[in-house]
């Protein structure tokens, strides 16, 4: 038992999705969720720099919120961050990826795996090489969506520019490749998951990775006994870094419309 | 005559729709772009941050580079830090604001001016601010397009989700408020000209504010007796602050394939 809260964070708003399977599988753990909002977004930054970022958001998480254990809500940080903050870290450390490979291994019937993501995280390989280093037979076929993200971001998801987007993205890759299982490896893609499912039929699983990862919060707390087993409902803080008018406009529709009031701090030290 | 290159900045790629302009008009120029990639989006960040980094990237220009004028090509520096730039340095500096809302003014018939930009460069108002200022009795409609700079900087310009994302956010107000201008409030929309010609029809008229900036240029230089009257073909360096993959993958179509090779500095001191 252990009361302290989980820490979660990310680049911007995406890791919300994240912190929102974690309330929803979790409902007494506290949490703190971290915004890095004035350093949005972490994809197009280089690899040290978000090593960097990462370091100094965990310091602060444990420093100033005690937190139990850090969750990367962030598919770049994950790939990035996720060994140096192990290695740094005294408390345990959970990425995205790794869970929502897991995932996708479990639920494929064919082994026949397609991953989307951001132009960042499908470039830098990560799902893929994931999803090898713990099955060597299953295929993977990948492709970058870069406009879903500011799509879920601006509310369009049930819209024809969706519809649109996602038909363009997936259409040529379901068509060379008829993939039985999608891995959704972009925060922001859970936002999408049903005009995603719409667009692409019912034969293909979806995978989402912000669910795995929340399953993967859940077996480590009870591994280690760190779980909160208090009765109460946990309580949830938001921290950003820069002005918290776009986390709270975009990020409300994240968390079906929860008060996310969020304060503004400060990091760097 | 000076043979000094003039200084662009902008968060990223966009101000290289003002730079293809620049040197357009005024060949013999030698330029040094910056994109502060590190810290991209400014958009997104408070003023107070936008300022500072402004002031950091001006100094830096003239500090290493030896500008003699700066070109803030970014439509939120432009609002934030115009004046504080002005007012810390020696050397002239110019926004796209103002130029582009001047050259709106000048081609309207019926001061019916319709404003397009990001969600930032709307909602603070500069662009009506600075119509407004010049002219009271031009009338001023806006509307945010936050999909067309992940559009423009996707290559997506000539497709169908570019024209269904034009037609969404243009159709609305144009049906409320038939405009005979429309002034492009972002420096990634000169790449969308085309598409928004197409969907919104040839009555009217496109103002490009790069285009416009690149005129407010021309004439500080005649003004203040700083061009350079070499007959040579300037040079043009180009600066960034993080890895250059980005700006050299998607930068080079914003400058009809031109050889973009930029160098990675640090400006903080």
């Amino acid at each position: 038992m252990n009361e302290n809260p989980i820490g979660i964070f990310d680049s911007g708003i995406g890791g919300l999705t994240v912190l929102k399977e974690i309330i929803e599988r979790l409902p007494s753990e506290d949490t703190v969720y971290l915004g890095d909002s004035a350093r949005v977004p972490y994809g197009t930054k280089s690899s040290d720099t978000v090593v960097r970022y990462s370091l100094e958001i965990a310091d602060y998480l444990i420093r100033e919120h005690n937190v139990k254990l850090i969750v990367i809500a962030c598919n770049t940080a994950s790939a990035y961050a996720l060994e140096a903050l192990s290695k740094h870290l005294t408390i345990p450390v959970i990425g995205v990826i790794e869970p929502g490979s897991r995932m996708a291994l479990r639920e494929t019937r064919g082994y026949n795996i397609g991953v989307i993501g951001t132009e960042g995280t499908i470039k830098s390989g990560a799902y893929a090489r994931a999803i090898e280093a713990l099955d060597k037979d299953a295929k993977i076929t990948s492709t970058a969506c870069p406009l879903l993200v500011p799509i879920a971001e601006e509310g369009l998801e049930d819209t024809d520019i969706a519809r649109l987007a996602i038909k363009g993205y997936l259409g040529e890759m379901l068509a060379a490749n008829p993939v039985d299982t999608l891995l959704l490896g972009c925060t922001h893609y859970p936002i999408l998951k049903d005009t995603i499912a719409e667009v692409i039929g019912k034969d293909i699983v979806l995978v989402d990775s912000a669910k795995a990862t929340s399953i993967g919060v859940y077996d480590i707390l009870l591994e280690m006994g760190l779980m909160n087993t208090s009765e109460e409902t946990g309580e949830h803080r938001y921290l950003v870094t820069d002005s918290p008018d776009r986390f709270h406009s975009i990020g409300r529709r994240f968390m079906d419309n929860a008060d996310i009031s969020a304060e503004l701090v400060e990091i760097e030290r």
